[in-house]
């Protein structure tokens, strides 16, 4: 990169724009100033090249889009609504200026489709890429993972495992030109978030709703352990998912157990809530015990944990 | 390391402290929920191994220290009072949990000395160890940048490039005994930062106050562009500090100009001011016209651009 920082900031500001509602001071400055309300709801996420995006597979642009939604569905998945984002930037300095306004373009890109903006960050150098963002959104009432009862359904924004379909295809460093391949690797590089399911769990009053980005065994065992209950899943309710058979189809062909892909697979960024008769995908009941019951996994996963 | 990644977040949790005044949810969550006033300031900073700090010669203590000192900093710099951290972490895994407790030991250390806490953040892993940083605070009236006025004295709280004369002690890997060798490589590991002359500065009704982390070439020429003034230094108020002559002493000694470490040194976080009978030590005036005057520097320094 043969560009002075101001150079690389001015361009960043351009794309991230300078003025919105709520800030009074933007890029610039040591810090941000905006209007908050009485209860906010922040959190962060870190992406680093190699483990959570290879610019070889994805698009700056996919890869901006892709950690910018990481952030708003965590906000979400509070039930609070993003308001301000802070990107903080690690670069080589072999990025072309048209790669690194790419990533801001769809950090943008994904920012606007939710009302958020970037209003701050930092840049800085280093042996790889980094980005590291922080939501920052307003909220009434939270939406915990505390707060699953027995009784409640529980339910999902969409079928989880296309994003973990997607890792295995890019893995495997093919050209691949099916529809079903080619969908798998855009919800990996990019996944569509559907943020208006979050809206409307919270909005239908949903007991508890948590973001699944590390995968359904992860975040269904801290809603089970958070809420004291136990997540009972249903094999026959995935199965009824418009979407499952395509999966099925695309697991068999690679010889991959469908089950790893919907239970330990991540990134997919769908929202699990519990509650009744919510506009979802219904995948089970919350009961009292603990721990997740009826996970159809042949074995364990490769990995019971996610360190990403 | 060879732990599970929610053994080291329950021993972050247990450092970090999960219960704080103003905090309704804090780390295990989708988001921290906290209370806000209606104007915040929100800041981040991202720290780099190898570019920002090196494990061989900081402890963690001291990097968890610095890097939150850096975002204190920047909320203070708003004239703003900060509140609530979070803290993304890139790990290598071949970190001890001593080291890792020790980071979150000198993160809450630091914090603490605010008043602010840690209520979230990521953790991740990588090819190389980074921290990234926010922070939330409160503010009534923020104290900018674009606000200096011909006419306002220029106050630093306290003297610039201590941290620089430690950067250049710590790479020529030797032990140093000295007094003032010592105090210019911990000034450089972890920096002391006055918070408590922000405050004032901001109490006393500063008309412009910023964070000189970058150097005081960069930040003073923010300052003077933003506020379309110049900003005149004169080195007899610098030769007038009590520590000036230490300094002095110990750039001799290495044959370096002090004027370098003072201009275009960073990290010190010393934070600059301009006004009228503030509480600091007086450098120089704000004058009509543009850019800096008075610099000292026998040559420009090797990097006018920091890029970290």
């Amino acid at each position: 990169m043969n560009f002075y920082e101001n150079q690389v900031i001015a361009a960043l500001a351009a794309i991230f724009g300078r003025a919105h509602e709520g800030v009074e001071v933007g890029i610039g400055d040591d810090g941000a100033v905006v209007s908050t309300t009485a209860k906010s709801v922040i959190t962060t996420d870190m992406a680093v090249e190699g483990t959570h995006f290879n610019s070889r597979w994805s698009s700056a642009f996919d890869i901006g889009r892709k950690i910018t939604a990481a952030n708003l569905a965590d906000i979400y998945a509070m039930g609070a609504t993003p308001q301000y984002l802070l990107v903080a930037l690690s670069l080589i300095g072999d990025e072309t200026m048209e790669w690194i306004e790419e990533l801001a373009q769809g950090i943008t890109h994904e920012a606007k489709s939710c009302g958020a903006r970037v209003v701050g960050g930092d840049l800085t150098r280093g042996p790889i890429k980094v980005i590291s963002m922080t939501a920052l959104g307003n909220v009434e009432k939270a939406a915990l993972r505390s707060g699953a009862q027995a009784g409640d359904s529980i339910y999902l924004s969409s079928l989880p495992g296309w994003s973990a379909a997607g890792l295995h295809l890019a893995s495997l460093e093919k050209n691949f030109t099916g529809d079903l391949e080619e969908y798998a690797l855009s919800e990996f590089s990019a996944p569509t978030v559907d943020y208006s399911s979050a809206i409307s769990f919270a909005a239908g009053g949903a007991n508890s709703i948590c973001d699944v980005s590390d995968g359904l065994l992860i975040q269904g065992k801290q809603v089970a352990d958070a809420s004291g209950v136990a997540l009972h899943f249903m094999a026959e309710k995935f199965k009824a998912h418009a979407e499952f058979a395509q999966l099925e189809e695309l697991a068999k062909t690679f010889g991959i157990d469908i089950w790893q892909w919907i239970f330990a697979g991540g990134e997919d960024h769908v929202f699990l809530a519990t509650g009744t008769n919510l506009d979802g995908f219904e995948v089970g009941v919350v009961e009292k015990g603990s721990g997740l019951l009826g996970l159809e996994m042949k074995k364990a996963p490769d990995t019971w944990r996610h360190f990403n």
